[in-house]
């Protein structure tokens, strides 16, 4: 089995993705903090409680949260909550978990159907996803029946929704009756760039369901499934613990979440990605011909380029992700340093043709 | 939803479970260890690498190891890929696979029929096997066909198979053509007791995938599937990470499961949390009228007991599980006290009843 | 593969099971009738509607009615439209479901335990199911969770549930909050020994969802799921669907249905593999030795016998099938004739042993 | 829930579809032939023994056939027969599997990915297959593995693959390791078009597994699998078996589709429904704007045309679907006539717009 991101390890300025980087020094000491005396399992330890009670103050709601390992898992055990078997489920054509999740929602959800939509920078676009849960058949019975709907947030090209155009999505959504997932695998990321809150980007817009990710943006092993629709809460806790996704010592599980939003972690670490990511926008505009794939909103840059430029960012030591021909990808980490995104800037002004 | 360890946490000793109990500071080091530079992701880190050799030389065979956030994971994906949906799979009647996993095993093969066996001291006994598979109806087309055999090292009750018993039950399994799983939630308690290599007790057994447990003996978030045969191997990575059992920060889980075979730190756990059950069954054999429900082994103790010394037991301050009216679950830590188990046998020589 | 009626087909009596009997006449007659003009597919069709309205008239409510092609579709699709994934099915240890239906409940569930319920003449005995339901842990995050009953009438012995019988079960699974399902592959035998209305035996004494056999009683290729429960007629159409059980020509399958229940067909046939039945009940009081499992209800024989009395039978030519070295099964049907009865009585008075 | 059959049934000419067509007589008078005695149930009857015989001599090779209900069953387990749950399956984007079974396949398969490919006339494209199986990502463990590949003979355009089309297909899937799954529900029609031999059309071609389809184009309930490759026939039993798609009483299903192939019945049917097609099509000429999605080569229609058309066509009572505002579907049916042909001719050359 091969593994994705091919670009051999080396010493230079590394854009392979966010999860290369290291753990928030925060997250690790909440860890060895967390190491004494025995708490109960499964959930049942005074930091798990403490995370239902924090993450609730947090999306100004009562939330469920749950603990799993993996972006992967919590996207997944969230679209099969809100998608029967014999459901569809409604996402953009370049969403992750349609790209890189060996169809796990499929799985899930027991042979639910996955359904793309188009849009502008990875963005479901609301008429379209009006027509296309329409084309889908509702009530026709050789068809797959609309079931919900999955925003990404920042995009898979690195935008960001504003909370108008999350509501947008889901108005449609609600209006054919169908749930709505939002994968925030780079939730931080987005608030950061937004300044919005939480509760405005999920819940009151209409958001039933959360992936809320940790991992990329200083976590080790543990992202977060946050359920506000109390139907979903109500079953959706043995769907996690058949997975696997329960941990018996789960004190260091809430204990990393908890950590990861004390003192606004989370969207301090954001802010530092985002902005290395708006610092290379910046000096991208100095470059001639260079372009990219959508306006950089959050940590991710998909720069809008050519084999023979890619070939040269690595001649040049700098270490990123062909995503094609013309699409290299570069995401900055919380933990990056402004010295890298200079010596990308310098790599593309040299030996870049952009073709 | 309720939790099963409903003893109220207090300030007493705690035999709940061995999953109650902290990491071992190593692991906790570790991870501050690895916490530096950037990585690959999703396994191609030089940690998980490393992992493979270390794995391949401690089992002295070639071994595909997997990381993964918990037992159940383990076990229902190891179980997974050797049962096909139409497959039956059989365990002991109190394995953890049918009791305590909500069903994974059958969830992640795909309809999978788990099939019980009868033995002494929770192991799965050969002759009932043999006539458990014989009885299932190989062929015939009602029925789901014989796949695959879960043993669980230590067993449900604290005992442990020697190799020769876990050779006497492969060897029915091999006969009708079928694999055989090792749940080794507690392996390294029984590699302690046995004192024999890893090896003899797997893969020269007839063992074709293990589930090699860490949690419970010093872990915080990780546990392992180690894959004996390839034909498994080729396969079973894609269900794993469609199982959202792969990280992205794959470092963090191969740094653990490093240190915890370092200098035998899992050997080293094993054996205290081991003679802590043994200074139990030693104190036991003075106090008058006291049972077992199997010889203590490993870590854990089975006292067959009733309500009224279990009440006696709970005013006294000690926490455990009342599995039945006359079943009584303590588990021993690596970081129990020898002072634990002598109050937990003060409490029992004073208030118990032993009905 | 092989088959599981072993017994050479040969000339002498036939009593393997009521499956190899031929079809009523009426029924062939009535395919042959529907064989004209075009008609709307997928159920669209005039026979298809009457069904419904015939159906809602027979069980004395609005009913839905979906024919599918065996009863183990109609089986499996009915416990997994009221059995979610991570739910648990309660049945007799004797049930059709679980000894001879390759776990398709399990499948089309997607990973539903069955859990198995002792009781007399294979019913499950309502304190049993009480005692079992409360065992399985509701609301324990680690077990699977009650979610329905299955009831087979008649019985995987012979017996049938009285109405009583019916409400006793379904009155301890509302208890506790689950759906009741009735595998009627014999239901009109069931009907016809009771004397009672099919709405008493069914919805209004706690059925949700019911196997209509057709197929034993003289059908072709066609049985039938009645649904009482409106929650669950609102989905279950797609899964069958899904399922591939419906089909394109329709008007095929609702003609057998309708010319099944037309002058009562289904009960006079009935009638005649019980009357049969209750012939040889009445002459095997006259062989000494003999024994029953369950009492002779419907048109099935469970035979306490042994292998000697077994070889005996097929030596007089006597075709049936060996349940075990103590149970042989013989199963009346509607084309049977008395001689065939006679002539079993007459082997068994002569060759047997009875031991 | 509705049908999608959605045009009124009216006295007019009918081309919703081939399956609101009667079935053959022959086909009935075989139901009725084989309704004598008794008979071995699930398969082990006469006839079920003669059709795996004759299936063998049409394909010119040993095969293992399989009557099953539907063309969805037929499908839908053939592709989970050659797709595991974690791989992707390659289909036309106009497919059947795709469009009009509830993801079936997805079901069946476990979670299985269904990709689409584009190509002309509802062909899938070898160079564009070729490509997207490239792009699915072989070993990458992000990836849904490729699989299979599912070709519709004729396509759901009408069209229909020469023998040199099908292999041009199978040998990109065999270089890419995938294995073919041929959805053969109008198989007769194909092959009476090409005048080719079965075998040269299938197993010769490079196909594993074919739907054998015989609904619609005579039969009443029952369509087949055919398995060429070996390794699929060891195991598919089971999965078709708990798809609750044996019937006991077997006869009945085989008696129909040796009636089929009894004095190619299939082929004189399908050259009937073929024939009028071409009457159409022939006719079509002398109307001046007419078009076709693709050319006319078995007994489908796909007119471009245009609303004002279609409600032209429908107050002159002819019965059709209306798949988008362009697309008009009619479908000829072995008992339709050539009065209703020209009836359609008539009511396009009158009343129609073709825009």
């Amino acid at each position: 089995m091969t593994q994705t991101q091919t670009t051999p390890p080396a010493a230079g300025p590394d854009f392979r993705s966010d999860n290369v980087g290291a753990a928030a020094p925060e997250i690790i000491a909440a860890l060895a903090r967390a190491n004494a005396d025995t708490a109960t399992g499964y959930g049942g330890d005074t930091w798990s409680q403490a995370l239902q009670t924090r993450f609730s103050e947090i999306f100004e709601a009562k939330v469920s949260v749950f603990a799993v390992a993996t972006g992967t898992a919590a996207n997944a055990l969230s679209m099969a909550a809100i998608t029967p078997s014999w459901g569809a489920a409604f996402c953009h054509e370049r969403a992750h978990i349609l790209t890189s999740e060996v169809n796990a929602a499929g799985f899930f959800s027991g042979g639910g159907l996955i359904v793309t939509v188009p849009g502008p920078h990875g963005k479901v676009d609301p008429a379209a996803l009006d027509a296309t849960i329409a084309a889908q058949g509702k009530g026709m019975m050789h068809r797959s029946q609309p079931a919900s709907v999955n925003l990404v947030q920042a995009t898979d090209l690195g935008a960001v929704y504003t909370v108008d155009e999350v509501r947008a999505v889901t108005e449609v959504a609600k209006r054919h009756g169908l749930k709505v997932h939002m994968d925030g695998a780079r939730f931080a990321n987005a608030v950061a760039h937004l300044g919005c809150s939480p509760a405005d980007l999920t819940s009151r817009a209409g958001v039933d369901i959360l992936s809320f990710g940790m991992t990329k943006n200083g976590g080790l092993l543990c992202d977060a499934i946050v359920v506000f629709d109390e139907a979903v809460a109500r079953t959706i806790a043995w769907q996690i613990r058949r997975a696997g996704h329960v941990w018996s010592k789960g004190r260091f599980a809430a204990a990393q979440l908890l950590a990861y939003v004390e003192d606004d972690l989370w969207l301090r670490n954001a802010r530092r990605s985002n902005a290395l990511a708006r610092r290379f926008d910046t000096g991208l505009r100095a470059i001639p011909g260079a372009g990219l794939w959508a306006p950089i909103e959050a940590n991710e840059i998909f720069l809008r380029t050519d084999p023979r430029t890619m070939d040269a960012l690595e001649r040049a030591g700098i270490r990123f992700v062909r995503r094609s021909a013309d699409m290299a990808r570069f995401v900055c980490r919380f933990d990056g340093t402004e010295a890298e995104i200079d010596a990308l800037l310098a790599a593309l002004a040299t030996g870049a043709s952009h073709g």
